[in-house]
């Protein structure tokens, strides 16, 4: 079987950079099978960035390597990191960037990079994905090195989460993100309010929770539980975030009626 | 050989979606080559994404499974389908996105999936690219299963297509799309009209039909046949679209001089 | 080892041209490992493909056949260029677009494909991406040919390269791009101006000289040497571009206070 090193970037498309990783990656890891997961993450958004790993990484097979540079520290004194849990390694600097990831997975542990080895020979100030992560994940992706031969074990930093609660305005929550479809995932779980409901948002909006897209007509705006268990407000063929005018990071109330 | 599975969708590549799905091939394909065609197909466009496998399908190996998911109907009663046709196979709602391709098959075949042991245990509502159409694209990929072991036949669900025609006042037809580079493709074969001529479109551009791009000046309105076989508008180095205010769907309407 | 062949094109993804291209690849170069590197070079911008493969070739291993497709003169007399120098092998319309890799290279060759039997059988006017560059990819990337066996030695066209020069009010050079993250990137070497110096951009920006965009506030404008040894105006966690108003090809003069 050949090894599997994912790439999760914010670097676009329009320059080398993602290029370049694949380069030092196929050189250093040779026969690895490269598979881009994205590279439009929002420029320096690490928490959109764990967001996505959170959701995404636990389908790969065992022993599938990550690697994933949204670094906005990158040429300070911010660690890099390598963790393990259920199975998957990632590799990013320590910035919370494996924020959800972490928090899902089983006993995960992680360890800082010190080993100096794993680099190419000239490292620039600015590149770090393609002169420090690339290397590392390819002699991980290749099976030369094991995460614990990296370096000392650490706590990671892991992002603040805003939890949802119960008031008695009703449930107060927070927009996780707005996503390709212009839906708007909150955190709060599908579970705290049913389908056949009619909920209120913002005391603005009588919208019913349903169960899927399809149970509303075009232009509909609805609640419903999306692919990772959380509350998205959407409409059917159409942006939620534009009719609504909802942005990540908004708080939202939702009362049921 | 490594077994090829292409994938085009309308996911986009800011949300872990794509991700996901290359996950769950992955690890119940092990070893598949995964090959991205699109996740840029506009949302909810299944027109365009039937045009887009109708140019790009044939041109792979016989045995490549090709999976489609641009799907405004998930969780709704809409069928899921496997096709087969010329040495290739498709993965796909049943909503017409396999129409153009169909239409420019020998003697192709449809099956609606009904064995349920092809899914994930947990199947959501609302991604069905994930937890039913990768499942089963990877059992196709692997060999596991032949496209009638899935189903029973059936008549898929086709798209209306516009036909061009002769008129008094001269070839009436449809942009189907406008491209990448602002070119307006449209349902009019190229040797309607041949290279050489003058025509004029919407009674108001007078523009020659050339034979390529680059037997125009930067700026210059010209006719041509496209890759696919179809007249098309382009300005060289600048966009048809925007220049002549041309939009996908509209009537086209072509005199001769 | 499985074969590797790269694509870089301005076909951007929402057309079904890069996965035409790719099934011709895998149909005529059987297990070739594709790696996207960008289908999102500015449309008909030359310079751009050309800066964007003299930053990313060099980081593959030996043996990798570079596909480039930006391609304004299709269809007319250009010739079609395969090139090979320290180990890499490139396929590209002669029009410039080798030019930055090749004047890094050491005695880099190159050859015209004057072969009329390494294209498909029926070959279009507007698509030689698909018809054309290819299967001459496939078939050296197969190895089934070598590049000097596809035509006569030539020199290829070389893209003019503004150079930077010392004046009376300070260094003038030229923005070559602005990349993703809104950094000016100018043909001016970082040893030019020494970290910790203040600069004046244009006569109006005074900003510092640092290390790495870490060193940097967000919002602070600053130059630095870039990943290719080049500097760049950065703005930290914000686009420079936007901020200071400079976009690509723009002369810019830099005094050391």
């Amino acid at each position: 079987m050949r090894h599997i090193c994912t790439l999760m970037t914010d670097f676009g498309e329009v320059d080398p950079y993602v290029g370049s990783m694949k380069g030092v990656l196929l050189s250093q890891a040779p026969g690895v099978q490269l598979v881009d997961l994205s590279h439009q993450i929002p420029p320096q958004d690490v928490q959109r960035g764990s967001l996505f790993w959170g959701d995404c990484v636990s389908w790969f097979p065992a022993g599938t390597v990550h690697l994933g540079v949204v670094d906005p520290g990158v040429g300070t004194g911010r660690k890099v990191c390598v963790a393990e849990g259920n199975g998957q390694i990632l590799v990013c600097p320590d910035n919370g960037l494996l924020t959800d990831w972490w928090m899902a997975s089983e006993e995960p542990r992680a360890f800082e990079v010190t080993r100096e080895d794993l680099r190419l020979a000239d490292v620039s100030s600015t590149f770090h994905g393609r002169d420090i992560f690339s290397p590392i994940a390819a002699a991980l992706a290749s099976g030369r090195i094991r995460p614990e031969e990296c370096g000392p074990g650490i706590s990671p930093i892991l992002l603040n989460r805003p939890s949802w609660e119960n008031t008695d305005l009703g449930v107060r929550g927070h927009v996780l993100l707005v996503d390709h479809f212009g839906n708007c995932v909150m955190n709060i779980p599908g579970h705290v309010f049913s389908p056949g409901t009619q909920l209120i948002i913002n005391k603005t909006f009588t919208v019913p929770r349903v169960k899927t897209y399809g149970d509303a007509s075009a232009g509909d705006v609805v609640i419903l539980e999306g692919s990772t268990g959380l509350l998205e407000v959407a409409v059917a063929q159409g942006s939620a975030s534009t009719q609504l005018g909802i942005v990540a990071g908004d708080e939202v109330m939702i009362e049921l009626i």
